[in-house]
């Protein structure tokens, strides 16, 4: 049984290595690497794969999984520059691809394992990205 | 090849154990387990995988399928307070996993063996469920 | 100037008459009529009219206005059976029409009147409705 | 990793086999086989699933693959009869599925090998297609 | 108080003026003047303003102005090609304003005067039209 | 008759006025003030009304207002910081009423004034914003 909590996030980004000249990251990733950033209000669906407990009927309470939504992804990067507010981007490009996998790490520490775990995340509504990890 | 019919489903229910007082079952369910129920609109895809007929190039003929998801689904449960109104949900706490389990076993029945099934339940437009079988 | 805050509510119903027969109410109200309830997902459009702020840029802080709103419809209706739960529908049909009429009078109480007031709600996502006061 | 970019097209088709009389059209394939044609707006989602680039961070420049699926299906497709103009479609019933099937075909070709390839079409907003190849 | 019902409609079109030559047709409609046509999923919203009937808590039953809409237009224009099957398209260039245009003065006519009028048709998710009457 | 190009506009801001202390831009603008800046996908509706061309059938050429809004909207504005890229915010606290005056002062200046002019902006799902001029 899968379920699946949809949540939104609006943050700042930019494409950039700092290790590339200004003009090859234009060449690669073109208005995404305006130097003043530019913003997006990234959907997220967290999706736990596991049984249906029978005393509740319930695979989790979705109330503690939006709580741990909230706690670990929306407190730390809703609202915030994600290259220059989130130590976790530090060192990372913040693609959609990135930022997925950087969720799902965050969201696999404080989930039970005893669910699978996915995370899916609009970045607009016609670019989409997920990863159950390896 | 995997094809779906989406359908929508307006019901009431209450999330209660009879069996537990009622500050437990306000301790569990919160506001879903109020005495006089509230209700959802339900988004449900029926997803069946199966083979192309090279005779008419369709999977199933999406008519029959939606034929069979009113007849089964809807001619029983909309409109309905799954509670009190539907023999199929005595005994069990209607989450929206019960549910999706419940459609799904009832479609199972209906539906040739040929196609695998999968049903996904939208409770609201943040909070997903789906169910493939064991 | 129009700014509109966006809402969902949960709620079970039904379209009754006591002063009619079971029959006619049958007749005239259909599926909605079932004793039990049914439920739907309301969602809700609050729209205010009025100029933008110089100092702030506002028309309204969209963040208060949410608070209003929780705290005037979410609080009372959500969650809860319009036809048992809610005293400010004793002797109402809660048709989504008398419900757009019931929030709007209540949401025009607590909105400052340099205000124009719009409610718009979807019962289902084909039936829209929308109130602006006589 | 998956990632996805989502497009739409407008076409015409008809359900239609020529080796059949007409009525057997009539009553297999229904109002679809209005021998005037009737038409669509279809999205499609081309899914890829592949490693992410450590270099850029990127599974597939979403850029790249968007201009892959204007040349390859929008300027061929787009505004177009299937059934009359394509020449794909010769001996094919353009139903959905056989869409879906001939659109992942095309792409199959023109993307990298080391993605795995989900091509997902609506073809209404209840009707739903899939497939991933053999 | 305003109330809207929402319906689909799937046909095949083509914009053309048969007293152009087709090189003027393809300057002036481009794609849309593909002689072998293509075609939409046509969203339909039929509004009407009127007050609310005191002993049913109705503006109108939206069951009877589905009823119309059915007969109507749907009956009439579903999964056909608004060029050659409609009589009503006759020496009119089916564009979307002019299918607004259309439909509202055939639901003029059925709906009850006391009531206004307004249709507001989606051609695609982005492009949307809107008439009231004169 | 009105007509509706819908687009989508990815752009980082933040709300801050320099002439107010730090303490008194986060009291008043709380996390939207965020110095670093975040970003939204802005979906931007432009309603044209006017008389229907009976030479085309079209109110104006939808190809034509989407040139006008890339050209004199996505481009200045798409994938940029509002607050230090864009001249046309200096002085100005990029709230979303700001900006939906600004791109409706903008676009005026550009469409033909026999048509009446309605900027409709979403800031996210829940926040939209719409403009008419004075």
């Amino acid at each position: 049984m899968k379920v699946c909590r949809r949540v939104s996030l609006n943050a700042a980004h930019r494409l950039y290595r700092p290790d590339w000249p200004e003009e090859k990251n234009i060449e690669v990733f073109g208005k995404c690497s305006n130097p003043n950033f530019h913003g997006h209000n990234y959907t997220i669906e967290t999706w736990l794969d596991g049984p249906i407990d029978p005393e509740t009927g319930y695979v989790i309470d979705l109330k503690i999984l939006k709580e741990i939504i909230y706690r670990e992804i929306l407190d730390r990067f809703d609202h915030r520059n994600l290259n220059l507010d989130c130590k976790e981007f530090e060192g990372v490009i913040p693609t959609a691809e990135n930022i997925t996998v950087i969720f799902w790490c965050i969201l696999r520490e404080k989930i039970d394992p005893k669910y699978a775990l996915t995370v899916r995340i609009w970045e607009t509504e016609n670019n989409i990205f997920e990863y159950s990890g390896v």
